[in-house]
């Protein structure tokens, strides 16, 4: 161990920052000894300095001040836990100027601010390290700027926020509504009480945002995600896809056609056999395909304490050799450097897709709505209506399609005629479908 | 592209040679600016020089001659695709006496030779660098040395040979035999002319040293591989297995209990609904559980030209940026530096196990094997005898046990009981049973 130690400071210390500190200190002769030199944690700025905390931390030095962190000489990398895009992102660029690596969490921070953070760390020739940005546990940011270095990476689709997924398996095995699940997410730890950022879609977005930058090399803007959430999914339509032998997942994705980028957040309806729909609880998976290595998949715990903290320690490990020097030089991510590929208009993409109605029952109904999709070129793969209680029962009955392979643009003015039609009640709810 | 090229001589030229080749040759431009410098192919040493070749290869320069690779003082890193132990150990030692870096996919030649070619390795102060060893196309290696850096891994168990799986799979949806599945692999491609290696579970054993070298520092003896592989591999067992919920799969294992490492190969009954279960035909994964992350996995094309010239081409990308020369520095792979942990006896593992005898349908027979049983404390999970093809039929039946958990040595003494039992015909199978 001839290598003088890596000095770190903390700034955040709740359910990661514990994780890593945990880490850090109990874990020491191991880690040290994987990282060939000392990984010492000086000091931890938190919000309450005089707050109880978890007794493991006990000989930690605490400071309520960031600036005691970015500031002191001896510190050569800054662990940014502590979240939001505010004065953390002042934090993390001091922390840079004062030629301190940065080894962060933060996905909102990155997806928002990445262009300034990146060309702040090449000014200053250090580097910022985020495997734990994306999936937990699952180390997607080497997969993708190693593993698979050798390839042009044609497409990618994941389950990247632990709380939807949660809250998607709570309502597919026990029949719960959406507010049932969250209630039970939130009293299990897996939901903030504030979960919004979660279930509108806007956390798997930043995450997906991330993701686009290592494999296409894209800089996006946030509003260019076309995003749907789990927010206003209907318990009816996991049953019905269960019944049509598919799970509803939140997916992220991200396509390369024809040198065109596709990318979207969306519940998707994925056939039940496919290792996607098998994720349960707050696991993530992600699939990637490559034109040399073909379609590889990747599962393991999207959050969480250890599972996070894992992928930050290991981030500080690659510090400690130089690996994560190596890969920042070489990547240029979010930089001016990048080619840009154009966006393919999602209204032109082609998908499968499901479709829901609450009709009344009567005559002429399947025939009017059947019309409406021919007219639009759109091809019906199944249908399920069943019938009303009893013979003679006049209310209404929901009316489910699925489509072939159709273009989007098609299939929203289709939807759009059937939500004006008299015989129709609420939303045309609708959903891709994939295998 | 301030750097100089870094320039490559390759050692065989098959089916995983071709496409390297192909790589570095048709993605001239995506792959220098991922290595930020020229990854040029200087020259192939080739059996037969003349031979006609694809002809995407033309401009290449082949040798009959492996010396000059590893002698040419212009080349940087050798990569060796020939296979075998024998010649290509001595080119490997002869390269990195000459300085080369060395990129292989030849599993046999680390499990067999990796303390020698490690340590030539660091007194030349070159690296060895060997992603696609192990599963093709899914970067485990990386993922182990990096990404679940921070974790004491506790067990993995991966399906690692493609011809395995690939024939499994035939046997299972076809209802083939183990003969004719063969045949149908040798016809496709997915096993070679003399496939023992293979299907006897050496190659599998072979990867599973590399797993446990890099998870668990630990460097093993072939011989202390417990290695079962599927050449007796019986459909009826296929069958059962599919009849009870589960598939059968060729799985290498390690574990680590209280600092002991149980480590084996054998085909294993494993829960169908489970990720191993339903991976088919030439996919490998790999399941691997970290006590900071949890349970991971990893699933990808195991073997073919493009998955695995995908991990070479990794590696090359590696070496050029200088991250592999920090890996290597910093792992201490087959070194005498590592501890030792001891190997837990085989026979002390508890497991579920499936059990098939073949007996006489006749009063008696069940009361004397379920004593048998347990009198050995086996406790039976479930049993399945199917009635005889008509009231009266005097030949034989299978019986079909899953046991619960239960001690290895308990069982294959009750395996062997069974086996002298009068009105039991031929050999008692068995294989593992896991969730």
């Amino acid at each position: 161990m001839a290598e003088k130690p890596l000095k770190i400071g903390m700034i955040g210390c709740g359910v990661v920052g514990t994780g890593v500190a945990r880490l850090l200190l109990e874990q020491k002769s191991r880690l040290n000894a994987k990282a060939r030199r000392e990984l010492s944690l000086v000091r931890v700025a938190v919000r309450d300095a005089g707050k109880s905390r978890d007794p493991s931390l006990a000989k930690i030095e605490f400071t309520p001040n960031w600036n005691e962190i970015v500031n002191d000489p001896s510190i050569d990398v800054v662990v940014e836990l502590a979240g939001g895009v505010d004065w953390t992102r002042k934090a993390v660029l001091k922390a840079l100027a004062a030629g301190k690596h940065v080894v962060t969490a933060n996905k909102a921070l990155l997806a928002i601010h990445g262009n300034e953070i990146f060309d702040a760390a090449r000014k200053h020739q250090v580097c910022v390290a985020f495997e734990a940005c994306v999936a937990g546990g699952i180390p997607i940011i080497g997969v993708l700027t190693q593993g698979l270095s050798a390839n042009q990476i044609t497409g990618l689709r994941g389950i990247l926020n632990g709380t939807c997924n949660f809250i998607l398996t709570a309502m597919s095995e026990s029949g719960a509504s959406y507010q049932e699940a969250l209630k039970e997410a939130q009293t299990r730890g897996f939901a903030e009480a504030d979960p919004s950022l979660d279930v509108n879609g806007t956390d798997t977005a930043h995450k997906l945002l991330i993701l686009v930058q290592i494999a296409f090399g894209q800089t996006l803007q946030f509003e260019k995600v076309d995003r749907k959430g789990i927010d206003s999914l209907d318990s009816t339509d996991i049953r019905f896809a269960m019944e049509l032998g598919y799970g509803i997942k939140l997916l992220a994705e991200a396509w390369l056609n024809e040198g065109r980028l596709t990318i979207h957040v969306s519940p998707v309806l994925v056939r039940g056999n496919s290792p996607l729909a098998q994720v349960r609880g707050a696991y993530n998976a992600i699939q990637v395909i490559g034109d040399a290595v073909g379609d590889t998949y990747y599962q393991g715990l999207g959050a969480g304490r250890m599972p996070t903290a894992s992928s930050v320690v290991a981030d500080l490990i690659d510090i400690a050799i130089g690996r994560a020097q190596n890969t920042f030089r070489s990547m240029k991510l979010w930089s001016a450097e990048q080619p840009t590929l154009a966006l393919l208009d999602n209204s032109l993409v082609r998908s499968r897709y499901y479709l829901r109605l609450l009709v009344d029952d009567r005559p002429g109904v399947l025939a009017e709505v059947t019309s409406i999709l021919a007219k639009h070129l759109i091809s019906i793969a199944s249908i399920i209506q069943h019938e009303a209680a009893a013979e003679g029962d006049t209310s209404r009955v929901q009316l489910v399609i699925m489509t072939h392979v159709s273009k989007c643009a098609a299939f929203l003015a289709a939807v759009k005629e059937l939500g004006t039609l008299s015989f129709v009640t609420g939303n045309v709810v609708n959903y891709p479908v994939e295998d």
